[in-house]
């Protein structure tokens, strides 16, 4: 159990993370720090936070664990603004999406180690402190990417937080999690964005396009209505992963292009092939 | 209401469809045809059909409605083998996923007209007579692609029998068809099968790979599943419409790669941009 929780970034992962705390009576009081009022008062109506504060040097004070719940950027710029402020032997966590980035600023700016990187994956569609739930992060994966500097009580504490909502943790290098992660979520979110822009380049001159939409097509596109600011944060933060991903995605479908101009149908079904089976092989 | 319905091919279409007109009473008697008696008897027992032929041209003896529901290259087969054997009167019509190549194959061997390509966007990623079910159908999209030469009452005949099945019947001519569905059918599986090969490829040097697998990851490998042998014959079947399509979206990759490897936001965010509009945009 937590003394005080300071959740910086009320989202739906911040809000559910609220929410959880709260319902399994894991800190005696949750603070929420963002720069919306509007959005700290639906957060503080839903009780996913007791109190609420807009600015974060305040919003941390006397709070035992930090955790950073914003978009990348404003992770990297907050990890170094409350390094003076945080009470002695505080912990200070993360949920962004990429991990080498951050761990390096947090190496940087905490030196004893009381930074721990972490991401669960327990995104949605839907997104803000309306979607939020005490369920989210049940049967989720919460990865930890704990670097040779982070201190191990803090490290475990952040496990402690992790398991207790839910998650099953996976503890993984910063790398391993960014190679991880460009091909099990940002490629999916590039092609998304594809399909979806090719569809909408066609529309005007296909008056029936979307009646023909498969199912495929809505699974397809279904992540291409997330925030296109946060994920360019997102894809530039994980730029050589993703690259590595996106340039091995393009020679897949060269050779389903090479196949098809030159007709080659064992080419065609052995490039289908490749996928098919690694997804009937894989546990997702 | 008619008389006898012939369907060839009684997988999750074929059964489906026996499903559908035999609760609302649309035929007299439901004849199935297949290669495979064990399919054929899991169709009887699920009421599916009524009577079965391993053999077409028996199976449509005094047929006064004949569906082709096989793969692509089968009904090419079968609408030449069955054109001396039809009743006299009957109307022929399939549920092939392209329809330029099996149109003008209709025209040829049928040129009465008494042959209507459709194609009911019904699919699923389960398959086979034991996915079926009688209301598949409904609300879905039927597609009928009628060329110059189809019979107009053969057409409205069809057009009936959608309907009266749950669809709601959209009418275009097959080329239109194949453009639309080469962008919302046929290119999310091929990028569907790139993905899950990427992962594939990585699997085995990332071992938490798959723990790390998002939503985005799910849905965008969901259609991988699909058959490899049937996704060849389509793709070869609309060659041009998915070459078309899958040059744009490779497009749109490039543009991503060039953005990230220039590290250049605004352009990074500008591709997104273009799909998150369509999407938001779209009906689907």
């Amino acid at each position: 159990v937590f003394e005080r929780v300071a959740i910086v970034g009320v989202g739906l992962i911040g809000g559910s993370l609220g929410l959880a705390l709260r319902e399994r009576r894991l800190a005696r009081s949750i603070v929420g720090i963002g720069r919306n009022q509007a959005t700290l008062d639906r957060a503080l109506a839903r009780h996913a936070i007791g109190e609420a504060f807009t600015e974060v040097g305040p919003g941390v004070a006397g709070a035992d664990l930090v955790v950073l719940c914003t978009p990348i950027s404003r992770i990297l710029h907050d990890l170094e603004a409350l390094a003076p402020v945080l009470a002695p032997g505080a912990v200070i966590t993360d949920v962004g999406s990429t991990k080498s980035e951050i761990a390096a600023a947090g190496d940087r700016c905490y030196p004893d180690g009381r930074f721990v990187p972490g991401h669960p994956m327990a995104g949605s569609e839907r997104s803000g402190v309306d979607a939020a739930r005490a369920e989210l992060f049940m049967e989720a994966t919460w990865a930890l990417t704990p670097t040779a500097q982070t201190d191990a009580e803090a490290l475990s504490n952040v496990r402690s937080l992790a398991a207790a909502v839910g998650a099953r943790v996976v503890r993984l290098t910063p790398a391993e999690h960014d190679e991880a992660v460009a091909v099990t979520s940002h490629l999916p979110h590039v092609l998304a964005y594809a399909l979806a822009a090719v569809a909408g380049s066609r529309a005007g001159g296909s008056p029936h396009l979307y009646d023909l939409a498969a199912g495929s097509f809505t699974s397809g596109t279904r992540v291409a209505h997330s925030d296109p600011a946060l994920w360019r944060e997102i894809a530039l933060s994980n730029r050589d992963a993703l690259l590595s991903a996106l340039r091995e995605s393009a020679d897949q479908t060269e050779a389903v292009i090479a196949a098809l101009e030159a007709r080659d149908g064992d080419a065609l079904e052995t490039a289908f092939r490749r996928g098919y089976e690694a997804v009937e092989k894989s546990p997702a």
